[in-house]
């Protein structure tokens, strides 16, 4: 368990991250967690500290567009961890669909001995993505959040028909307006492997949402297959 | 044995670079070698390789200055080795001390599992260090090539009693001059360790100077204990 600093920008929310160690805690001895590990942030950042890591082609564009220092951080701080830990299978969650897939480039590129497994996203009862920045929304955000999600189930079936994606997303990006988001940072179609943006779906592709609710930046993502 | 490519500039002898990869095969069974891995550029980068690694602080300056690619490209190459073979030591050559240095922070920033050892500098009987590149010496370049050597060992006992570098350096330098060498690229005082530059020696220091004698860009360096 560690929030790493280093892929927030110094403007974003890492002070006000919601932390709950204890709480956490509890719930993964409850899964059966045998140990945890919980390292600080000089264990992981000692003086000294010199080593960059960048991902390209993946990292571009999406979140790496509105998070530019993100997904470098997030490459050294995985790193470090799975070599620390030298586990046989690391699990990494579908909601953040981009980092995954610049982990699994990450892993295959400098030839870390690990298997990356995706973990499908856990959603509350309404659809809404599980994610530690729900806690920011008030109960009238909170209300209108699903409609991220279900702006992206209902394009989907459309744009796996073949129907090109630019009057699609430009429906599905109305929608989130009317329901009261803010600033959309991006709603897009993209290759399911490589995150090249695609017009039209001819092979598993992905369709990925962030947009702000408030104080909360909400991201999701569905399936889009042929 | 791999001629890595990426730590090359596209002006620079990739192409030209020695190779004798069945004479350095008989040498490494009489050395008592069991296991001998030599992966071609495509396994080591297939389609699609797109991540970087830089080593900041120990990288700058010295031949991270002329060779402005060279660490990224190592560091990448190294990081894949290391966690394709995960071998308990690996050995760096103190000849490419700035290197090893750069190595040394990268497997420690990046928790790589492995001890990193350095190798002492093998000499020829004149003194010159051993290196791929001497073979580009013509018969009277390879007369002139152990100066460089030379006037680092009797340079570093002068630095060594604590006399300020720039008088000491400039008269190495001007030796170098003397002896045919022709661009002079480096001649430097450093801390051992974080490679800054110093101007009196107080701790561990490193004196090294990379020079050109006809085609061979050579380098070395020595000890210069307090």
């Amino acid at each position: 368990m560690f929030v790493n600093p280093t892929q927030f920008a110094p403007h974003e929310d890492f002070d006000a991250y919601p932390r709950d160690e204890n709480g956490d805690a509890a719930k993964l001895a409850l899964a059966g967690c045998d140990l945890l590990y919980t390292p600080t942030v000089r264990e992981m950042y000692p003086e000294g500290f010199a080593t960059a890591i960048m991902v390209g082609g993946v990292s571009q564009g999406l979140c790496g567009q509105f998070r530019p220092q993100m997904f470098g951080g997030v490459a050294v701080v995985v790193t470090k961890l799975l070599l620390q830990a030298l586990p046989d299978v690391a699990i990494f969650g579908e909601k953040d669909y981009q980092q995954l897939q610049v982990i699994r480039r990450l892993a295959r590129d400098l030839d870390i001995p690990v298997r990356i497994d995706g973990g499908a996203t856990v959603r509350e009862a309404d659809g809404l993505a599980m994610s530690s920045r729900n806690q920011y929304l008030t109960d009238d955000e909170r209300r209108r959040a699903p409609e991220l999600y279900r702006a992206l189930t209902d394009a989907a079936p459309v744009l796996a028909d073949g129907v090109p994606a630019a009057a699609v997303l430009a429906q599905a990006r109305a929608r989130l307006q009317a329901a009261g988001f803010g600033k959309i940072d991006y709603i897009e179609l993209r290759d399911a492997e490589t995150l090249q943006p695609i017009e039209r779906v001819e092979k598993p592709a992905r369709l990925l949402a962030a947009a702000w609710m408030g104080k909360a930046r909400l991201i999701d993502n569905v399936p889009v297959a042929p």
